[in-house]
């Protein structure tokens, strides 16, 4: 890999050869993949990328950790739509929004960007089986990626996982350990037989190759806009990883002289579980929290990459927001009315947060902002119906819908 | 619209001049649009496809029935992935398989191409609101694409429509009318309906646009076949609109000179729910059945476009086969193990009856098939637990997982 020039420790510096198996530095501290940006600018530039004809992550090799004889993994992950959402826009009161719906990869949510890495690595490091605790997307996306390039999974679960998710990861022929315990229990097992067994390990904060996969969501949304640089781009937070990987990308791209300069990151955790929001807001280290948010993909109360999102927040300059439950629940409507895009929860969180800034004066109205949907709202309908109700039943004969237009005061 | 010639019943032959409302023959016969081949020939090949980079079911815009000046709806619609199968071909047993997984359409399901094509006709028409009937897929399209576009919507679903889709409904911000009673019911209850307050109908069997949107299936996957034709295109089929519309995408094609043979299409039913394939095997008109299977996109027991679907299957010297809920069932966790992609009921039907047809020696193991998966398995998500079952569920320690393993018999 001419590209990658090594993996550094984000807590102690110290420097590893990038080789498929490694997890974190002996200090304990997550590592980075380090790029060699000379080598990148040699055979990189806009104008040899606008003749590619991959139309997934994989356009952008030349910022990914891969060896250059490694296929793409079978699934078509990335280059999911970005969409100016003027009606939305309209409804917060911002001058010019984007809607990146990254709830349309393969497994419906942004984690496939990551778990594609992952089973390339897996691929190069001559493994056979891939592990990983999640709250969800993770977890689905991996037994996705994995099964469709002939990898077993052993996948741990917290058991408040929301049903669609666990759907994904039975038919898609995973071991589905469900925990009876929180995420970080969850997280503690999957680590536990992760090395007794010597499974190759996909747990976004161990294995430092799987938020350069997730970068490729700004790179893709940088080329989408035509590399005009938005004030801000918005995003959940959960474990971290996520934010971290999308400040990388957009790092990668001011590195290699794609853009001249580079986006706030807007920072949007839940009230009830915001662990790495306080310590933006304190300047303190950061402290567990409690888990209480319905959006289980960001209910992450011991965030196992607070270290690598808190800097990247900061490096951009960036906004901390909290939203509440019922907030995302508004976002969660808003979007599908006016957008016809169907978030989970998580997945609209950022969004919130943004209608959230607004009102708190955070940002200014005449930004322009991209809000990254993370993945898709059929992973929890339960949460779906909560935020837009039941709908009217009626028998079959015009009388009965004309009482029930009248009773829910609709005049066609 | 220079393309397009005049739209013509396909009962009595009558011909209309394709005015953006029109909807069925004076004699009740479902028109079809008639095309000016001569013309698109000399607009469109092969060769100017290729320079097209408009990567949506829009690059198909000379083969479509829309004025050249209306814009394309919001939601990026269509290119979907067309995978080769080579792992589940050959748990199947047949030599090559293609997979085309439609369920990654904006909102999860192949009525997307429909939905798209109704937002454009009814601003065309005018229009502001738009209603329509449906089991559940063409809803939740027509809400979602609708809601982008900024029309209202009325929308019947039947009382058995499943939650995923239900969900989406409410969240797209639809008028959703839930009937208690059959598909059939709830078709009737939609065309008095619209009949009393003029609402654009995006009935699929009335609206003859809407076919002309589905085909744009086949366009796209004889384009990344690079128009090498398949032996065999293998559908689901309920109402008898999809596969028709894939039939009119191919002999498109073949008139315009992009191809030089058709393949031959293999109609799949439910054997709760099959007056098309009866009617196929017997040579007998149709006669309406039960809707007995939990697919339930497909459990159409009066299906309105049967004269189109039946002429398309016997035109292309077609296959009929039906599959047990069972078969069914064993199709989604078979696609899911083997390829990742998540299929809902109706939207794996296709390849049990490929598995089926290879069973019963309807089909040449040596073939080449394209499958296509009309919808997401996340919209039924019950359905995928019911199919792959429940995980194993652990207290957070290593001895009650090992304890687990043991009882399911895993050896990791």
């Amino acid at each position: 890999m001419k590209n990658v020039r090594c993996a550094r420790c984000t807590r102690c510096g110290r420097e590893y050869e990038a080789l498929p198996g490694i997890t974190t530095c002996d200090c304990g501290g997550i590592l980075d993949i380090q790029y060699n940006y000379g080598y990148i600018r040699s055979v990189f530039s806009r104008e040899s990328l606008a003749d590619c004809t991959d139309w997934s992550m994989w356009r952008y090799r030349p910022f990914l950790p891969v060896e250059p004889d490694s296929p793409a993994p079978p699934l078509r992950v990335g280059w999911s739509p970005l969409y100016r959402a003027d009606r939305l826009a309209k409804a917060l009161g911002l001058r010019t929004l984007y809607l990146k719906d990254d709830g349309l990869n393969p497994t419906a949510s942004l984690k496939d960007r990551a778990s594609a890495m992952a089973v390339v690595k897996a691929r190069e490091a001559g493994a056979r089986t891939i592990a990983c605790s999640s709250t969800g997307n993770a977890a689905s996306s991996l037994a996705g990626n994995a099964a469709a390039a002939g990898f077993e999974t052993y996948i741990f679960v917290p058991s408040r996982a929301p049903r669609g998710k666990v759907a994904q990861l039975m038919i898609f022929g995973a071991h589905v350990i469900s925990v009876d315990g929180s995420y970080e229990d969850t997280f503690e097992l999957s680590r536990a037989a992760i090395d007794r067994w010597g499974w190759y390990n996909r747990n976004a904060a161990i294995n430092p190759y799987l938020s350069e996969g997730k970068k490729t969501v700004t790179l893709e949304i940088m080329e989408q806009l035509h590399w005009r640089v938005p004030d801000y781009i918005a995003l959940s937070v959960g474990d971290g990883c996520t934010i971290a990987g999308a400040w990388k990308g957009l790092k990668d791209l001011y590195e290699a002289g794609f853009i001249d300069r580079l986006p706030r990151l807007i920072s949007v955790q839940a009230e009830g579980c915001c662990p790495i929001n306080r310590a933006l807001r304190t300047g303190e280290p950061w402290q567990p929290m409690e888990e209480n948010t319905l959006a289980d993909s960001i209910a992450v109360g011991v965030p196992r990459n607070a270290g690598k999102a808190l800097a990247a927040v900061r490096e951009s300059n960036g906004v901390a927001v909290n939203v509440s439950d019922g907030e995302i629940l508004e976002a969660m409507r808003l979007i599908g009315r006016t957008q016809g895009v169907f978030g989970e929860p998580a997945g609209v969180t950022g969004t919130a947060g943004v209608k959230k800034a607004l009102e708190l004066g955070l940002i200014d109205p005449e930004s322009t902002v991209v809000s990254i949907v993370t993945g898709n709202g059929l992973k929890d309908t339960q949460n779906g119906i909560r935020a837009a109700g039941e709908p009217m039943t009626v028998k079959p004969d015009m009388d009965a819908l004309l009482s029930a237009f009248e009773a829910h005061h609709i005049t066609p």
